[in-house]
């Protein structure tokens, strides 16, 4: 039986944008296995694997059922030691907990102040109240508010990303010379924003953005599979 | 002959403190290799191995010279592969090199602003002249005028190390159960501050204090060696 990812989809069920899922998505490929996607709105998520979690992304591998992303990539790189390595090692996987700290805290809080509406906007009729309730109270502010203003924001994301523009002098990927996992916990943040909004914060000609297109083009172009908002 | 490390030292030859020595200092006691530090004030370094670099840490094995904390490093980690490693894989290295550029761009830079003028304090006659020359070049201000109201950007300080915070709710270490020399690369810059200022700002009883008293307690409190401000 195909492993199964359940993700996040809004009214478009074929446009998956759960940065986590995309994680997964490109670790799976980076794994070479196969698997069968099930994009969900939120309102049918808590009722997929209560057991397990009530976020996406969820895989259900055989009798397995694992939520959480980071569980999820460790499973898979546990479980398929043949198959090409996630992490390059120990010290990659232990180094990998940082940087996903670092894209949580440091990227994805900013980027969701950019594309919060817009986000609003491709979701069905029921998440779209739910969405709005949740995500007000915890910024305090309307979702109109807070993506108001974005474009004066491009600097503080450029500063955000200077990280990896430096990094990018010496090495193509963050994995090196070929993307790791660590490429993937980036790129799947990146994803979300590049599905569910036209909101250009990255340009396509300095090398964040090559980073970005490289990442792209991975897997006979999985990235590009669903097409840019 | 013994491994000979150059750094930067202060009018006191006792308290070395640069950021980038501090992780070579670290990765030499991480391999478990004897060497000698050889503080020099800024302007005794241009003419310490000119061929080689003008900066800190310069390494003098044998008959290598290497110049630039990530390539000696690296130099470290090929040179001595019996030894411990420094990175633990290839992963691990290559995830290092996104790591430096977090520390440097988006903690560094803060923490500069915050010690400045402590560390004018510190330095020899003839290197306060040229240190304020550079830095206030640089900054467009007085280091008085940068340093001032520092107690009010201690909050931006805490969310640019969200990203350990985050990291240290599921392993003790950037490098997982034990530290790497991604511990390294982030102690140097806090060894900096530690040895040039008494500002605090970072509260030993939370997680990232109390990782950094982790890495103060290694190699027998080798951090320790030179008492903080």
């Amino acid at each position: 039986m195909s492993i199964v990812l359940y993700e996040l989809c809004g009214a478009d069920a074929a446009r998956p944008f759960s940065p986590f899922a995309w994680r997964i998505r490109m670790a799976l490929k980076h794994k070479g296995l196969d698997f069968e996607c099930r994009p969900k709105p939120f309102s049918e998520i808590p009722a997929i694997a209560p057991e397990a979690g009530k976020t996406v992304p969820i895989l259900v591998d055989g009798d397995r059922t694992i939520c959480d992303s980071w569980a999820i990539a460790t499973y898979l790189e546990d479980t398929y030691p043949d198959r090409p390595s996630l992490f390059g090692g120990e010290g990659g996987r232990a180094a990998a907990k940082l940087i996903e700290g670092w894209v949580n805290a440091s990227v994805s809080s900013l980027i969701a102040q950019l594309i919060i509406k817009d986000i609003w906007d491709v979701l069905g009729p029921d998440d779209q109240v739910y969405f709005r309730e949740t995500r007000e109270a915890r910024f305090g502010r309307s979702l109109e508010e807070v993506q108001s203003g974005r474009e004066d924001r491009l600097a503080e994301m450029g500063t955000a990303l200077l990280p990896l523009h430096l990094m990018l002098k010496s090495q193509p990927f963050i994995g090196g010379e070929a993307p790791l996992h660590t490429d993937y916990l980036l790129f799947g943040t990146l994803q979300w924003a590049r599905i569910t909004s036209p909101f250009q914060f990255i340009d396509p000609s300095l090398p964040v953005g090559q980073w970005r297109e490289r990442c792209l083009d991975l897997f006979d172009g999985f990235g590009r599979s669903v097409p840019a908002a």
